[in-house]
Order: C-alpha cells, then structure tokens, then sequence
C-alpha cells in the first residue's frame, strides 16, 4: 500500500494559498495541518482548506505526528531558520525557494538533510510544468541542434510603494531573489552552470534591485541574456535558440502552457500543454512520488541543483552589490 | 534652384548594392561615381547602375570634381583613412557604421570634418527608417509613460567558416561591430548614453567575439540588456518597456516595418509603415537634403551621437577584452 503523504505547511501567504489549492486536487493526500506565527491565520487558513490543525508556531507543527511533509511558504530569509526545523524533527521538506540566502544557508541546509537522512527539495515548480518538460524532450532529441543562447525576461510593474516586502531588504526584498530566479534557473537547467556571470542592476533607495540584468557565459558557448525587473512589464518569454532551430517558452515562460519550435524565424509547431491548477499541482505529484519511494533527493530538482542556482544568485549579488544582513 | 547631389561610392560590397540600389529610387540625386582597389570590380559595380566613372583608387575618386558627396561602404578598418581623403578633398561624407574602430579613430574624423567645414554623418541607416520615427513619436507622446528597458537582439546562424570576413579580426570582424551595434545604437536613441556598461563574450580562436551580451544600466533607472551573436538565429526584436505599456519593433527591428503598442500583454495596436526600396533609400533622402540645406551635421544622426556610440563600443570591447591592432 502507498505511503499516506500528510502535508503540513508553514507561512500563509499567497503562495502557500497557490500551493494548497492545487495539493486538493491531488489524489491519496492531505494537507493536514498549517502554520503561522498568528493563530488566527493559520486558523483563517485551514478553514478554507478543512484543516483541523492549525498551529500559530511552526514549532508546534513539527510536533504534530500526523505530518510527514512539510511545505515552507514563508518569505525567504525565515527558509533556513525553518527548513533546519522541520529536518530536525525528521520531516520530509519541500521548501519554496529561493531555498536559502546564499549559498552558506543552502549547503547547511542540504548537510542536514543528508544527517537526518530526509528528503529535502528546492520548490522549483517550474521544472514540473508539462510544457518545459516537452521543452526539455525536444531539446534533448536534437531539435535545435546545438543550443547557443538562452533569453529569458520577468519584468512585472508591481505596487511601487516603498514600504512593500518587494523593496524590503530584511524580508528578502528584490528582484533578483523574487523573480530573477527564474530566468536563472532556465539558463541552468538548458545550459548548466556557468563559466561567467556579469550583471547590473539599478538598486533601490532601500538597497535592494529593481531592475537586474544578466550576462552568462558558458563553457560550451553559448550565452544567456536575462532580465527582471519590478519597474515594468516585459515579455515573460523564454527563448532557446540552437544551431538549427529555437524554442520559445510561451508568456509566462516559467509556467508556460504553450511551446513553439521556430525554423528561420517562422512557427514550424506549437505545442498546447496546459498544466494543471495553478501548477504547483505537477511538482506536488513528484514531491509525493519521492517520498512514496523513500528518496531523499529528488531526481529532477537536486540538492546540488540549488546549490549551483543560489551560487548563480551570490555571484550576481556580488556584481551588483545587494547584499542582506 | 535645388542643389544637385552627386553621389560616389567608394567599396564595391553587398552593402554598397543596396545603398545603389535605393541612390536608384531617389529623385534629382546621382550616382556619379564608383571606386574600389580593383578597378574590375569598380567597372563591374559600374556597368549595373550606369555609372561612367569607374575608379581603381579611392583617390581618383575625389579628385573627380563632378562627385560632391560620398558614401564609405568599405570594411570597418579603413572607414578612417577613406573618410579622411574624401574630407580632404571638400566632400560631404556618409559613412558607414561603425564610423571608426574606435573613440579616437572617430574623434579625429569629427575633427578634420570641421577643420575642413565639411558634413559627415555616420551612416545609421535605422534612424531614417519611417517605423523607427514612429516609434520615437510614440516615445514622446508619452504612450509608454517612463521608459525602463529595452531589449533588443540580433542574432544569425552566419556561414560558420572562420576565413569568413565576419570571424577575421583584420578586417574588423566580429559581432559587436557588425550587428551589436544595432541594439546598442536602439538603446542609445531612446535611453540616451548610459551609467555603466557590462557584458561578457563567446570570442572565437580568431580572437574576435562571436556572441556578445551587453547589460546598460541608464541614470533615470532604466536598464537595457541587449545581445548578438553569429552563432544562431535569434528574434531580432526590439522592445521598449514603459510605465504605461510597451512598444514592440517587429523583426528585424533595426529597419522594421511593424511597430505594435502592448499594453498587460496583448497587442492594443499595431502600425503598418513600410519602408522604401532595401531601407536605405530614406538615409540618402536625409542626406541630400542636409547638403542642399548646406548642413555640415545631421540633426537626426549628430556627431556627438556617433561618438557617444563608439564610446559604448570602446567600454564592451574593454569589457569582454576584444582588441583589433
């Protein structure tokens, strides 16, 4: 019989929302429990998703025996502090990413993980999306040829008010760590870790990016064009281009639904992949089917995956000087 | 009664056909005059458009009294000396991009035009296109609100053989100098010079680049990240990012014939404005009415600009260690 996977989640903001809409549509699990540092929001939040437990602190959560999975929700500099916890206390982690800090938070994170011998993810759904798994396929079956550069933009005109956790550089604030992310990991996850990383931002008055732009080079030559920005809206596209064709990950590529392969600048195909709820859904699938197997380490998002993205973030950090304390 | 312009150009290449080909379209203009190092190949350039004077030096060109302006469409490195003789010889000069291999090459050329109170203009042919004047019209008219990036690259999968003109350093190749300087100028023309300049290069055992990232980071917060690259074919598009909404330049974008206004992401409109003949032909109708005018300086493309422009050259090339002798 299936390992029963129980789902705790810690943080209830919005995307912890996003998370538990799609965990209800997944067969043989639960979300059985949720926490906040206010009781009264976990307790807001497990009514509208019929959880009994809910908690105001995650400590109390880790104690619950009924949850083997946990989910951190929370903003990023609590990710450490609370993924540490939860390892501690011998649960499956699922934390949404980035998954640290820096690269000092995400190596001892992943040291623990393998101590307690628990399983531990980066939640980078984006990888579980159908369409940039097909993506991957038609890379992999030679369709571009040889793969030489990767453009990928995330530019929202978000709430320009200062005091927003976006600008906030205690809550983790910027760009960069928000949804530069995500050009970053396309570039890692078609082109693999660079040789070199050039990057300028405009900084805000709170000390955070705004706006970051990125160069990487790679061993292989190639290179990737990236850009986020709070400022205004871009494309949201993502385009990889090879010696024999392209691909463009349709708006809003980190969760497209769409992919067309481009032959001389003409649509040769499209391919119409819906993906499921709001997309957590796939990466809640394979969380699940981890565990079920007792891995500790997923096969697709790995743990030295989020080692070289958050390497990829520090050396950015480094060239445009952000820097959390 | 209007001044008659009398055209000679000097180097015989693909771009010197175009240029002919349009100097054909424009009224009560003349091409007068061809010169190249083999008088063969100026006879033969000759006989295709009508033209009787036919020279194997570019100083029998200027001394032939009956040409009073003349078009440089020579490779980059002898852009200088051929521009230099022509100024000499009292002769309006349009040269192509880039004006010179570097800030000093084009300071000098500015220089001896005033010296000699002639009019030199560097031959950025995509000003003139009538969707690029549209586009900064839209600009202007505050369509977009503030301007906060643009995006732009240009990519080809090029003849791949490194004895090809664009991999051989001699002959200023490369892909900044040929086609990066398409976005760079586009950025240039809307964001004005910028802050700081970073990128990073694939160069080739040529010591030349053949993929070029750049990142521009602009004073009135607006970042540019811009790319070109011989090595694949990418979508050769343009985007300015606005406050308010986003202006689209349809591939190629250096001389489109579609510009579209997006505002949250989809197409609000979109402007059909062909250009004339291979693009070309509106350039030359600037120029000669400049000289009729008797301007020693476009108003559209000014010497400040061209050098502004080369100065941007000159900080990627540091950057990404790119050297001609």
């Amino acid at each position: 019989m299936a390992k029963s996977v129980n789902w705790g989640i810690l943080g209830c903001g919005k995307i912890a929302h996003k998370f538990a809409q799609d965990l209800m549509k997944v067969p043989d699990t639960q979300l059985v429990a949720v926490a906040s540092r206010s009781k009264e929001k976990a307790k807001d939040f497990g009514r509208q998703y019929g959880v009994s437990n809910c908690y105001g602190s995650y400590e109390a959560l880790v104690n619950d025996p009924t949850v083997n999975a946990c989910y951190i929700a929370t903003v990023h500099p609590f990710h450490k502090e609370i993924t540490m916890l939860c390892l501690n206390h011998r649960k499956a982690v699922l934390c949404e990413k980035p998954m640290g800090m820096d690269q000092e938070e995400v190596k001892a994170m992943i040291q623990r993980a393998k101590e307690k011998d628990v399983f531990l993810m980066e939640g980078i759904w984006t990888r579980f999306i159908p369409a940039v798994g097909k993506m991957l396929g038609l890379i992999q079956s030679e369709t571009l040829g040889d793969v030489r550069s990767v453009h990928a933009d995330f530019g929202f005109l978000g709430d320009q008010d200062r005091s927003n956790r976006l600008f906030n550089k205690s809550l983790g604030g910027g760009a960069l760590l928000d949804i530069g992310i995500y050009p970053l990991y396309l570039s890692l996850l078609v082109l693999g870790y660079p040789e070199d990383v050039e990057a300028a931002a405009q900084m805000t008055e709170t000390g955070v990016d705004e706006s970051c732009g990125m160069i990487l080079r790679h061993r292989n030559g190639a290179v990737s064009s990236l850009h986020c920005t709070f400022m205004t809206d871009t494309q949201i596209e993502g385009w990889i281009h090879g010696s024999k064709g392209s691909i463009k990950l349709h708006s809003r590529f980190h969760h497209p639904n769409k992919v067309s392969i481009y032959r001389g600048g003409e649509i040769e195909q499209t391919y119409n992949i819906p993906y499921i709820g709001n997309g957590y859904y796939h990466e809640i699938l394979h969380v699940n089917e981890c565990i079920r197997l007792g891995l500790k380490e997923s096969p697709k998002v790995m743990l030295n995956d989020s080692l070289n993205l958050v390497k990829m973030l520090d050396e950015v950090r480094e060239k445009i000087g952000l820097v959390y304390e």
